[in-house]
């Protein structure tokens, strides 16, 4: 069996990791404030950094809440201010492990289909005046995982009116945002919206680094301070020397050129997977994302990536199922992430899937 | 007012953390193996520490669970293994925050008594022969919080035997245990016990730094399991630099003399407050504990720690009420903390706390 070649992890490649880069920031942070970091703090995370966080998004740093990675806010979040049966739409197709927590808290989720667009703000407005509101909805606006695809400006304010028609909490959550290939950065959620409207999360895992497990929320003042709470019950504080790196890598202004040279080296990712398009069967659907880290491929009628999932694997190919991402159905769907691959693996990784799912589009 | 001194928080003195040994540990680590610190890891932590880890405890890394401190690993715990209504035995007093979170996951707590020697097993027999067996015991055998006591060797083989009789899993909490003062170690609860009763659980926070959060449990491997999904549900991987700081620490033989630093001014800091315990009303119990960070004191008929609370922060003093680490009652215990402030602190604050509770059994 050849090497597996994983499209399946969104995780960046090693040659987005910097090892001196994070060992001088630590340095750095720990030569200036090491008693604060190195004791318990509070549930909210490292104070500096949360003065930075609120200054980007003009919120206050009691609003900011920084997590173990942006999943832990997510789940204090279900925890702390949702209960088992509210109705909470998703995008379909979601962010699988966002969609697994749902489940788990017992959340009745709403799914909302997607085009390249973004999500059909409109179905969600049918839905709500059809009498299904949703208390909470969880977006992913730009680069979405899985679709890669991006919401448009006139689909931000149109999401925005019907929130505030029907009442409902957006969580806006942006960790591929900073990584943009082409175009123009489109407003933020948080920032069109009325205060109190939207939950931002975003965190360094994509634009740093995954390990260093810094994940933040930029929420209203009301729920912030139960979503601190609940931090604190659980684990006191978060990580702070992470935290305390990440705040000297912004404040030694390291973070712009690292996400510069990271926006780089996944467009290369994505220009090669956008090239081995071609090995994949006639009438195979898909949208070049322009940002982040993800392809989202719907296979032609016939065949299944649920059932090319154990070929593909024995072809020494990974990548996650499009019906892992939904409620339901999404057989035909999948999800290949090129961010943690090099461009010689992609040209040659879909050289293998195509030659894989061509063999079935031959037999179907 | 005065300025405070607080005997409050069972945090590290600043005397105790240096930032040049974590930053060196650090950076060790990022030049050791980067692109495994920087990457999303499995739930249960950093690979070479829980090979680490796992040594110390006679187990297998599968046993090991890292957690961004170890109250998250209790938390976790209590998620995938205990169910709402389920009895649970805790020493009384006991660690607030534990027991916490056993009143928020609906645990029925069965409150143990506790004396100089630690936990009154024969308590927790008699209750079993009485027909109210907890499905979970937790105890601090080493130094316990709050109130400084060690399990006697005698108490811990009889443990066992109850606790096998009866099949109780017992969480064996042990972040103190190797700050001893004098006297001899006791053997761990995990070490004397059959396979598969023991669920250990220590970090580093006391040793090292509580701003690191790295707590682990080392579980029975059937746990262990499931603790490493619920882990990964939650937040993908632990903090990995922190945790890798803390393996390149063991492995160039810095944990050690570390821990012999900050027993050494926790000793200074212990006997500082014996020294105070002079300015105590007569008839203060008090047992001066042999490691750790906590005295537990038992004031006078007549006097309530609880109502003495207020007066105490005017005097610029600040204690946890023992009322805190009880299930009810305790108005006349308190813990008062030395880790955290320096001998001359301990020395004023002691005096003003005397002055305070003096008077008030004066006129009581």
């Amino acid at each position: 069996m050849p090497t597996t070649i994983s499209f399946a992890r969104g995780a960046p490649h090693p040659d987005a990791l910097s090892g001196d880069l994070i060992a001088e920031c630590t340095r750095l942070a720990l030569e200036a404030d090491a008693t604060r970091i190195l004791s318990y703090g509070t549930g909210n995370g490292y104070p500096p950094l949360r003065e930075v966080l609120a200054s980007w998004h003009g919120a206050e740093p009691g609003q900011v809440l920084i997590t173990n990675g942006s999943l832990q806010g997510f789940v204090f979040l279900l925890e702390s201010h949702l209960r088992p049966g509210d109705v909470v739409a998703v995008e379909s197709p979601t962010y699988d492990r966002a969609l697994l927590q749902l489940k788990l808290h017992g959340m009745d989720v709403l799914p909302i289909p997607l085009d390249g667009d973004g999500m059909d703000v409109e179905a969600l407005a049918a839905s709500c005046a059809a009498g299904r509101t949703p208390r909470l909805l969880y977006t992913i606006p730009n680069f979405q995982n899985p679709s890669g695809a991006t919401l448009s400006a006139e689909r931000r304010a149109r999401l925005v009116e019907v929130c505030e028609e029907y009442d409902i909490l957006i969580v806006e959550d942006d960790p591929y945002g900073r990584l943009r290939f082409e175009g123009e950065d489109l407003p933020g959620i948080w920032r069109i919206a009325p205060p109190g409207r939207v939950i931002f999360t975003s965190s360094f895992s994509k634009t740093v680094a995954p390990g260093l497990r810094v994940g933040y929320l930029v929420s209203p003042p009301e729920i912030a301070g139960d979503l601190a709470a609940a931090a604190s019950r659980t684990y006191i504080s978060p990580a702070l020397l992470s935290e305390a790196a990440i705040h000297q890598l912004i404040v030694t202004d390291r973070l712009e050129p690292n996400i510069a040279h990271v926006t780089e080296l996944m467009r290369e990712r994505r220009d090669a997977m956008s090239a081995g398009m071609r090995h994949m069967p006639e009438g195979t659907a898909y949208v070049p994302p322009q940002g982040g880290f993800f392809c989202w491929l719907t296979l032609p009628e016939g065949l299944s990536a649920d059932e090319l999932f154990e070929p593909a694997a024995a072809a020494g190919i990974a990548y996650v199922k499009g019906s892992d991402c939904v409620l339901g159905g999404g057989e035909r769907t999948l999800r290949l992430a090129y961010s943690g691959v090099s461009p010689a693996e992609i040209e040659e990784g879909m050289e293998r899937l195509g030659a894989v799912f061509s063999a079935a589009a031959v037999t179907s």
